[in-house]
């Protein structure tokens, strides 16, 4: 019974993400989908993309969080435009949430479109929101160890932003060992350091971007 | 529909939690479920909590996560017994799971048993697992916005293990910011200030579960 509502809300999920993905295509948006734990820094990490890309690119961002406005607000405050989806208890964004928002934008208008999921290692994986790309981060503080404990996460992402590097000297962490586990889990996937506060290894995550834009306009 | 299995789950698992419950009571186990983030530094802490207090109690572990066994491992490196529930994609334990392990441990034997819950701030928080004290755990370097952003949790937590205030020197975290978002959203839970690897703050966490220990045994 639980096993067949579930695939149930998945297929009802894949149905939205496929018409999402081709409202994202008709108007050549290229969204990307961000996930990570509460606090691994994905909103500072965007407030520091926008930044850089602002003069490039037309950037719009959806911010997922189980309640408050504080995040939509600070993206904002850089001259974004960001929609706040609270979940009200809800552990991920699903594609419906999603296209529910979606009026809000005007999508000709975006070049690139941002989802910052729900913080959480666990329950966004399993949901397509119509996105082109996943993108997971863990930071330093979080210790070794979150790999291989979420491996479904790392399985199902093309691209690992370790963050806080700056705090490397302070803690016990092994980077060549995170990349390491990353290989063993998702030998495709690549692992790209960071830290989006001191912007140490931007170049290389708004390179990642830009690459990924200039495939999808092709 | 959705909503009447969630009640139905709820309700099964409200069953299980009572029947753990009254079996932890029947043995005078104490039991404490502890939640956080992934990598908010729950399993050093109880690696710090084991070795403070191993002389005293006799104490055991359940560890949830959704694969491995590093936890458990780690945990039984110490001399204490350690169980590991694999959830396999689950993103919280719920009170089956708990009932299902129980035999593994002589309860008899056991003063106190933790269970670390599966890195998460927002699935554990709706699952009574039978225990008596509900801890939640959040780190510095998580940031200060995850009080409000997670309100849930923090509604129904007893104690707030501020995590790695060692690294205040480093980032912008505002103690007693924190210290006001808890009141506002909980007013009878207490923050306590810990860094479980430097062990400052040790002492106030020990001394709570001494008291909660001799309150339970009254």
């Amino acid at each position: 019974m639980k096993v067949i509502l579930n695939q149930d809300v998945l297929k009802d999920n894949n149905k939205s993400a496929a018409y999402n993905r081709k409202l994202f295509n008709d108007h050549q948006t290229l969204v990307i989908n961000i996930m990570s734990s509460p606090g691994s820094g994905k909103t500072t990490l965007l407030e520091k993309t926008i930044q850089a890309l602002a003069s490039e690119f037309k950037i719009g961002v959806i911010e997922g969080d189980l309640a408050t406005e504080k995040d939509a607000e600070r993206i904002r405050s850089l001259g974004a435009k960001a929609e706040q989806i609270n979940t009200n208890g809800g552990c991920h964004l699903d594609a419906r949430m999603i296209t529910k928002t979606l009026p809000k934008f005007d999508l000709e208008e975006f070049d690139i479109l941002f989802i910052e999921n729900v913080g959480n290692l666990v329950c966004p994986s399993g949901y397509d929101l119509g996105q082109h790309h996943k993108v997971t981060m863990v930071s330093v503080p979080e210790g070794n160890d979150k790999i291989p404990k979420y491996p479904i996460m790392f399985k199902r992402t093309e691209l690992v932003l370790l963050n806080k590097i700056d705090l490397l000297p302070y803690l016990d962490f092994n980077v060549e060992e995170a990349i390491q586990d990353l290989k063993e889990i998702n030998p495709l996937s690549r692992l790209i350091e960071i830290s989006a506060r001191t912007e140490d290894g931007m170049q290389e995550w708004i390179y990642w971007i830009k690459k990924a834009y200039k495939q999808f306009k092709v």
